[in-house]
């Protein structure tokens, strides 16, 4: 099999080869800006390596591939003018750098060119990728939609969290690999077990990132630390710490919380601290261990080579112990 | 052939039919309130109507005909944020009801939706009515660029008047008949010049809402006159102004551009006046004359029945002839 990083080369090949100088340019440029910020294009190198499970053709997949990565650059644009975000990848986003109204429409026209490539796709499994395509695209707007409606509850429980990180965060990945699954010929049960592996996955590296946005280290996190405490995100952390609190430590996390003037520093400490004490840190993490080995045991209980199997659990090795 | 109220009673019938009560309902509500605004469901009347053309079994095109009104919906979510309007069909805008983020990611997932609707089409040339659909949307976003970008601009050629509202405006109509004929098994030149006649005609409509807009009459046209003249919207009546005036004539109407504090009944009345006094009105109406003959010669060399002649001619007679 293909090494990741083969693949994410010809990723970028094939990124590269859009052609995306043409009028109006006030429409294009945005989109080659946002295309060309790098990333770790997971989604599509996934794809291509699902689809190498089934068959040696797994550029087959390549079309789908890239409107995968570019689906997902458009939910950036979106997301970015919804949470007013002007920096992302240290980079200026397309809102901070073009505007709100060309980060729309750029938007638009991305996910309109993700469907133009996905369409590209030469498989007789095109009808099913097609709605798997539509299917994820879907539940991550509705992730989108639950992420922000948590910002102004405070009765968000873990279920609904993981629901929620479920559908906006993980179920792209799962989707890119289901795709590229189908592209390559799978079978039903194959591409089951390679959905839910990635779905669990997924859910375990998001609560990987949120862990390291509170406990992470700031040089190879490659953002401030402290920033979901800050803003007061319904994480697993926080909904755990609010569950698991005894009547004082409550008491101090909702002041905390309340604490629209709180110097920075001094709240996350206080509130990691906290984190500690009421044992969320312990439950994220025990939680996040558990999917992952869920992950790893449906992995192997699947029929795919040795070597495929290797891959995919090196992938999650990869995903999940960057920092450890 | 059937008639344009029974067919939009069918398209009436299929929104209807629409399943937009579920989770998360902040993200579905303004899906299904956008869609209950009504208006004149133009175009996938007219995607019916084309593929009754060459089919009885014109409800083939019911899938694409409602994709077709959940893109020309969308489209309309995310030009209000982009336009900043709130007030559409005398209602409030998504915008204006659910706020911005809303009207994005509602208007994001509705996008998706049309995909999906557009999915379910079956026929031999899905492959065909899929790249059509992508197309006409792309060029749908080229031309809200277009006009985004003429707010600002002073140098605005009535050929780039032209193509601007092709894009933004007549290609949607002409995209709903191309792709309703595609699905009835039109043969390529009469699909041809089907696309050509719808195009003529919206870009007539375009021309005759610009003119409706400045020299109409309140009650019949629906809103306030004179919005484009508040707005120096470059229209053609704007541009063929500024082409044609003497000296004096565009010193007077450059004061009145320049003019941010003008009251609206004075400012209307005198660029309604250089309007006439420059020949912008009479060449207005003869270029949409001239396009609306166009149209009906392109639909007289067809290779339709007499009846669906009749259909089309009568749709461009109702499109065209509402206030004289």
């Amino acid at each position: 099999m293909l090494s990741i990083e083969t693949l994410r080369k010809e990723i970028e090949e094939g990124i590269a080869g859009f052609k995306f100088k043409r009028e109006p340019i006030g429409l294009y440029d945005p989109i080659e800006y946002s295309m060309s910020l790098g990333g770790k294009r997971l989604r599509p190198v996934m794809c291509l390596a699902a689809c190498s499970l089934f068959t040696d053709n797994y550029r087959q997949a390549m079309p789908a591939a890239l409107a995968l990565e570019m689906f997902h650059n458009f939910t950036l644009l979106h997301d970015d003018v919804m949470d007013n975000a002007d920096i992302r990848r240290n980079q200026p986003t397309v809102k901070a750098k073009y505007g709100v109204n060309t980060a729309i429409l750029s938007g638009d026209e991305m996910l309109i060119e993700a469907y133009k490539l996905l369409a590209l796709t030469d498989s007789p499994a095109f009808s099913l990728v097609l709605s798997t395509f539509s299917q994820t695209a879907t539940e991550v707007c509705e992730g989108q939609q639950y992420d922000m409606e948590f910002e102004t509850r405070t009765d968000v429980t873990l279920a609904q969290y993981l629901e929620m990180i479920r559908l906006k965060t993980a179920v792209l990945l799962a989707g890119a690999i289901k795709i590229g699954a189908l592209i390559g010929g799978g079978n039903a049960h194959d591409i089951e077990a390679l959905y839910n592996y990635s779905i669990d996955l997924g859910l375990a590296f998001q609560l990987q990132d949120d862990l390291l946005d509170t406990f992470g280290d700031e040089k190879t996190f490659g953002k401030a630390i402290g920033g979901d405490i800050m803003e007061n995100k319904k994480t697993y952390l926080l909904i755990s710490a609010l569950e698991n609190a005894d009547a004082d430590q409550k008491k101090e996390l909702l002041r905390w919380i309340g604490d629209t003037n709180a110097q920075r520093d001094a709240k996350v400490k206080a509130v990691r601290d906290l984190y500690e004490a009421t044992g969320a840190r312990k439950a994220t993490e025990a939680k996040m261990e558990a999917l992952y080995s869920k992950a790893m045991e449906t992995l192997r209980e699947m029929n795919i080579s040795a070597e495929g199997k290797r891959f995919f659990a090196d992938f999650g090795n990869m995903l999940l112990k960057r920092n450890r």
